[in-house]
């Protein structure tokens, strides 16, 4: 049974190798991490093996019902992992592609924390006058339509908003021997909080360390542009990833592909700076692997290029630059 | 033949009275104007007349072949008008409701410019580095396939855009007897190059003089998001919109509305404060118009808000952030 | 009687020809301006002769008493001028020289207004919290021993302050037909709030218009770095400045000059790009009057260069950069 | 022996308790160290302990003349350390007060480094247009008169530039059990490139840790604002500090001191979020110990304040603003 699902996967996944090893592993409260770095591996992993895992939610799935306050959380955005990678040395790509993601529970939280949100001051943009008072928001999530209802605090107000799962937190050891917090986004990826990485779409990291180690968490069930306010509807997930390695490949900064489209990641602060870092990427990658001058790529993306600002509320922000396939020449090779 | 033309409009629009008037004016390289400003109209119009009119490309419509020059541009972003609104004052809404955009022309032009663009040294980012050499693209449009057509500079390579027309530059005179030029997006509008002006939405702009005094230009029939090379598929436009003013109601920025969503506009630098002036008008949008507290407008964003990065290439950037109308309560009143 | 006293004040000047002429104007709440403009000249000068005139402070003078709000200013940074210069044609520069300013009141005022400050939110970096209260601290001058008293509003203390007057606005007609507000600093100077406009230095700008047409106001007592409040010790001034006219020499951005320092403006927004302006502007200047290659001059400016952050309150941001002519070779020519 | 050298210094430093153990620690490119974190001390030193030690510079000493490249460093900035001080727990300041500084060689080096620099594409401002190529500059130090000499690569100019040696690295381990590169300045201190890292300044750090494990490195000679071009006169150094804690005492970011002065650090990105760092820790440390109100704090910065820019090349940017004590009360018990 659990093989005839491998095959079936391998052949869907096509260019994947056919018998595909699933490796499963629990992550609970007292395995997750806080940092992105250099750990001993909670698994390993073969290149085309599928990883079949849970992921907390930011609050470490402490924050339950109505008096719950953001101090019982135990740690921003417990991490799951780290996976070692069999194969995966520094100067190659590790690419995640990202099979499963199910929303583990019957309730999302959004939690509007001091310090933290777009448009309050906070802690990297401080002011005089304090920030708005902390408040939590619940959503009752409902698996048949696969919607979440947002209940006002202030008033009888709901509204149903669809899921689109994806993991706010995904990434690898840092360069360096850095370790970053599983708040932080950057090269390394982390905390991107990119509604991209989500089923149908590889992201593609550069590996820093032996074994890359791939971390997840941050689980959403939804979020809208910017996060502004801080939070997404905050779940624990369900996941199944498929790893691989590109040998002698190398990137700068995180990447994602599925069949129609590159997008390109810039991960820093301020905004202009991640999308200049998002569209060198994307306009090198379209040189690179498909064959437009750099010039003639700028012009193009100025024409189709699509922006996306996934969140102005972390220590560092990202934006994610595309463009369709459609768009594009044949890729070289 | 006019009388029944402007019936049909009238019925079509639904909300508006029957008998709308319809004002032609011709825009000519010679009777263009380079600022937004306080300037004797070019004619007037009544609430709910039909404005029927035409703009001229970024360029004055100079660049025609290959050999031409940005050089041969007598000036960028040429607008049509001022058009006075009989009532507008200070404290009132202009609101345009655009109606018809056609490409008018065969041809788009798209111009890298040494100096302007979101990921070269520009006149407001200088770098000791030269920017790269000035560009020209010419893109063949297809009215019958609604298309325009890249072709590569430096190979064969050519693909298919579809049309999009929107104005890159409508806007109003700024206040405080200020003049402000036609590359210039601010509270006032201007160049905004936001492919929300386009037809089936009305922008909404503070009247800052008697008659708001509208000017339109800078034609684009595709763009990309963020405009990043500088230009989009630059193009002369046909236009017909129609005017209506909102007595006694003040907004500061401008804002855009659809049958199916609200967006405010976020006109400054660096992004990042495009992005808070662009949500913190939304919040209050929200809290005034349709009655949510801040709080839980704030959260209501973060999980189904949308950010649109119109451009960051102008000497302000901009921003359009939005929501859709079926997340939020009833309209007041 | 005119005579005479051109020619003491050709004595006291020194470095100037002899016979200069001294035009005098007087300024006052009827006769200042709100924007820098093409408008007509409330007087001509040629150059070499000195200008002897008055500013309003940055209240129009209508803040004198406790009790008194920021509503009773008619407008901000009311302007004296346009003053013309004869032979300043678009292309030149126009140099003024500051030879004498003193306070012209025994009071200065500051003033916290919301939506202006560098740690509160404002009208370009909004916040949903509100900002703190309207507030006013008057401070007595004391011309014996050039101070001014700051009394504490909520305590008794009180400190005194030396004081270092300087024109807050000092600018010249903007390039492209444009009208800037007395609250804008940008490429024709304006409300740069650099201390840099002060007895002994020489400001350059570029000639946008036929006779410049400079403007004068926001006299200051003294200021603090980056003016984080939003205002500096406001007050009136009286004024002597020398106008000349550098022929065919076209300069982007205002600079400052002494005999022992050159200064470059970078007035613009945000910070980072403020010193991009500035130091691009001084890599330039010393690569061309100096004759250091551009990478050497970049190196110099690493070891001994110096950042002035004059404000970062107003709509546009101002950083001046400089190097002492110590460090430096002779000028060429 | 020991103990009468203790004796000496105790005596010379003046405010010190008598008896100071001296605490010497020799670094060689053998036992530096490339990242801020928890790791394994070097030494261990008691409350009021001097520590004699050595910095190499930020090439690792590797350039040592023309001809040498930036490749044959080994990492940048080394650091020496870290030293555990007894009794630092988190939630404890670290108090190090820097006693001597000098140069340990007889030449210092200026690096341009493709990348890095403030008017050059960098990483995370790249541009499509490549940077300047590397460039190296020798400065001999002339330790008699106390200057290093600039010699330009384009000409024969040179010019004499005083020493100021400080600390371009000082810092303790980060927050949450993060490690951060020794090129990066934050809340840990780091590479913040102060000047105000220097004889006769105390510099304060938040401990994160036990024993807060302090750091130091990338000494140099002398360096310009903004250390724009993105290296300053890079030294080795020699080094005496001493280190107290003040227990229970708890800051957020560096802090500096001396007899005239308090100052505050804003060490992230972008400038305008470095400034409302270091203000609105500047205007708390003023309430708090000084008994001002803190909008009276704010007014009064906004005449007497000063900001000093240390950095816009480094991952994260630098501002320190201080203001002298003389304009403060007294303070408070």
């Amino acid at each position: 049974m659990r093989f005839r699902m491998a095959v079936v996967v391998g052949i869907l996944a096509g260019t994947m190798a056919l018998a595909q090893n699933v490796v499963k592993y629990q992550a609970t409260i007292n395995n997750v991490k806080y940092v992105y770095a250099s750990a001993p591996p909670v698994a390993r992993l073969k290149a085309g093996d599928i990883l079949d895992t849970n992921t907390l939610d930011c609050f470490g799935n402490a924050i339950q019902k109505p008096g719950d306050t953001l101090s019982m959380s135990k740690g921003d955005n417990p991490l799951t992992g780290p996976f070692y990678v069999e194969g995966a040395e520094p100067g190659d790509t590790l690419a995640v592609k990202i099979l499963d993601l199910h929303v583990d529970s019957n309730q999302g939280v959004g939690g509007f924390a001091p310090g933290f949100g777009a448009i309050n001051p906070t802690n990297y943009t401080p002011m005089l006058t304090p920030p708005p008072p902390e408040k939590i928001w619940f959503y009752p999530i409902d698996h048949a339509t696969n919607t979440a209802t947002f209940q006002a605090l202030d008033s009888k107000f709901s509204t149903r908003i669809p899921l689109h799962p994806f993991f706010g937190c995904i990434g690898v050891a840092p360069a360096g021997g850095e370790a970053r917090s599983s708040i932080v986004p950057a090269e390394f990826g982390g905390n991107m909080d990119s509604p991209e990485a989500s089923v149908g779409n590889t992201v593609y990291f550069p590996v820093n360390v032996a074994g890359g180690l791939l971390y997840m968490g941050d689980g959403h069930a939804a979020m809208g542009d910017g996060e502004i306010a801080g939070t997404a509807i905050e779940v624990p997930l369900h996941a199944r990833v498929q790893v691989d390695v590109i040998k002698g490949h190398k990137i700068s900064w995180p990447r994602f592909e599925n069949d129609s489209a590159i997008m390109t990641v810039g991960a820093y602060r301020p905004l202009d700076d991640c999308l200049r870092i998002a569209f060198t990427e994307l306009v090198s990658w379209i040189h690179q692997d498909y064959g437009l001058s750099e010039l003639d790529a700028y012009e193009l993306l100025s024409e189709v290029g699509r922006i996306h600002l996934n969140e102005m509320v972390d220590p560092n922000y990202v934006i994610v630059a595309s463009i369709e396939k459609k768009y594009l020449p044949a890729k070289k090779r």
